[in-house]
């Protein structure tokens, strides 16, 4: 019999407190038998993925609980690219992109092409492949309006602004080279020449024809943001030799494991929002647990809604965020002869009156037959800030965690 | 309705249990019903400035709760030069200076020139403006025998001694280099002659003639510490776009405001001691939140009684800035719509014991309508040390409690 760690994430779970809900944050006021299960039989903290006070994004917070460091910190073009199933060289630049309607004077009349979905792959299929100055060019569509860029070629660079104007109204901007190196202003220069030849294509294309015809809004230019590079950063997975898989429907989620040398399983079950198929997702991470030495269950539906600003939407996410980890207890106990450690976190608070993300830090646990267990008997923001964890940063929690695999590297001798 | 801050500081707040306080802190044994409502509504914890152990000055201590990092700390000059309103340029060297008084061997008999009040002003401006090697010379006032001393010329260091010999029945030091730049040695050899020509101009002046006519000590020298230059880093204010104002009289803490980027309101009746105006301050603060986003209070009589060793006179000035807290608290119900975030703070521990700064921690509280709340119900040393933000860094709560206003960077996207 051997160990192995589960890490359920619920994304955007921290909240604040609300006069609607008792002066409770939502999941203080939820019903969550389970996860208060999982939080009396180990120790509690609330953690900073980054610093206290400081706003991450999904991608940063993620990288962050999959063993990634800060300041190998890749961009988000690079994490759109992986989870795409793009695989970056070394020298690549990756971009986030969006498909964008421009009129004659370049001016960002929608920064979504008014959010396309069909046609959106054959666009994608028609800029992809082609060479701009013996750069080639990767192209690839992904959810809605979105996409991915990446520039493979010699001397290039990931020091240049962005060319999403990010509002509307405004005229969409050339790249320009951050720094004074050589290769920032040739790929700059070779970014602009790309996005010029993209205009092309799209301008007649028999997909924006039809949408011109049917009243919608063309995708006649593609808006880059978020270039970044690969880092030499080592995959933990290889790092410290353990198998590692990520269960999630979100790009970024993917991209992010991706990265850090996990596999990934996915389906098409799987959704962003409350819907989202719960007795499978239970089913893979529990199969999984079967093959891999740690296990990332991903859940993303409390995120969105914060986002919405949506209250009692959010208390609703996360009961059923609670009935995932009934699920998941159950198919442990039924199923899984290994010891199984499991972790609860979050990759940042999304509080519904914010309406993003903020700086406060996330309830966590870290659960299981060997470890010491605090007095804290629920999990929630409040609770667990009475716990044995402390207050703890998002490396030293995934850190903490990835040692009872009895794996980690001692210092000294 | 927006959302505002507002930090209150006690200077040197922190200290040690006494018997003669049945073995509790000043702020323990204090009456503190305002300061208990706000921790009670709130997270609360202790903080360190800089590192566990490692006691602050003023000026570091207020330099980092308005947002300085540590790094790039300028060093007591530039502050009290702010503190003048004197504006420093790149490249200017700025000297805490006190008037003082030396023998014919220029040995220092007296370090404060017999606390100078009167005539400090007329003495400033005899040596303020002169020139020496092409180095412009400014020198101003500042409370009682204190004064500042700004070199303003091209290839000046502020790697440089000072010529303060701290003790007095020794004599009066000579500037040396510090390192072994070109700069170093010029700007040394420049205070010299500085020194020098002050020394001149204050020997034969109407008001020293009279002050010995008078029996009382000449103000024959100047004596330098602390010197430094303006550090590159971004005013906060501007780094995260928000408007500030510190209400304060402490001259070092309204410098360290300024060079934040924060505006300043003082008064006469605003005194470093137990009889300062807080009706008034309280006014000024409930005032300025009606137009800045961020507003700092800084009450001073807490330090002195520590510095004096009064334990008595320290629960006393505690038990007024309670009072403060009360007026604040009042006028932000009658007259403010936004909804106010509220934290507590101190620059450092005054220990009555040790009559100086010490490297304990201090109390700290974020409390407010939607900050999550823990169970303590009482700001004191010992209360705040069960609460949830935990043992907490300077610049991360300065950071947490900024972070309400929605205005920092997020990392990653």
């Amino acid at each position: 019999m051997g160990r192995k760690v589960l890490l359920m994430i619920a994304d955007g779970l921290g909240d604040w407190p609300y006069e609607l809900l008792d002066n409770q944050t939502p999941l203080q006021y939820a019903t969550t038998p389970h996860l208060d299960r999982i939080a009396t039989n180990g120790m509690t903290g609330l953690m900073d993925l980054y610093q206290a006070g400081i706003p991450v994004g999904t991608d940063l917070g993620h990288l962050t609980l999959f063993g990634y460091l800060y300041e190998n910190y890749p961009g988000r073009g690079p994490v759109e690219a992986a989870g795409k199933g793009i695989q970056l060289f070394e020298g690549d630049v990756a971009f986030r992109c969006n498909f964008g309607t421009i009129d004659e004077d370049r001016v960002v009349i929608n920064r979504r092409a008014g959010r396309i979905r069909q046609g959106a792959k054959e666009l994608a299929e028609a800029l992809n492949d082609i060479e701009v100055e013996g750069v080639k060019v990767i192209f690839k569509e992904a959810t809605e309006h979105r996409a991915v860029l990446v520039l493979r070629g010699t001397s290039l660079s990931d020091q240049i602004t962005d060319t999403d104007p990010k509002k509307e109204g405004i005229a969409a901007k050339k790249a320009r080279p951050i720094d004074d190196s050589f290769e920032s202003k040739r790929t700059a220069d070779i970014l602009n020449k790309v996005r010029e030849k993209f205009e092309e294509i799209l301008k007649d294309h028999p997909i924006n024809q039809k949408r011109v015809e049917e009243g919608l809004l063309p995708a006649n230019t593609i808006l880059t943001r978020g270039s970044g590079k690969l880092t030499n950063m080592p995959k933990i997975t290889e790092r410290l030799n353990f198998t590692a898989c990520c269960i999630a429907s979100e790009k970024t989620v993917l991209g992010a494991a991706t990265l850090a040398g996990f596999d990934i399983r996915t389906d098409l079950s799987f959704t962003g929002n409350i819907d989202t198929n719960i007795e499978k997702k239970a089913a893979y991470a529990v199969e999984a647990l079967k093959s891999y030495d740690f296990v990332a269950l991903h859940y993303k539906a409390a995120d969105l809604m914060g986002h919405d600003g949506n209250i009692e939407g959010k208390v609703q996410a996360i009961n059923r965020y609670d009935e995932l980890a009934g699920y998941v207890l159950k198919g442990i106990e039924q199923e899984i002869n290994d010891e199984v450690i499991i972790g609860l976190a979050a990759d940042h608070s999304t509080p519904c009156a914010r309406y993003e993300h903020s700086g406060d830090p996330v309830p966590v646990v870290i659960s299981g037959k060997v470890i010491r267990k605090d007095k804290v008997t629920q999990y929630n923001e409040i609770a667990c800030g009475e716990g044995s964890l402390n207050r703890i940063s998002g490396p030293a929690f995934t850190t903490s965690l990835l040692d009872y695999l009895e794996k980690t590297i001692k210092r000294g001798s």
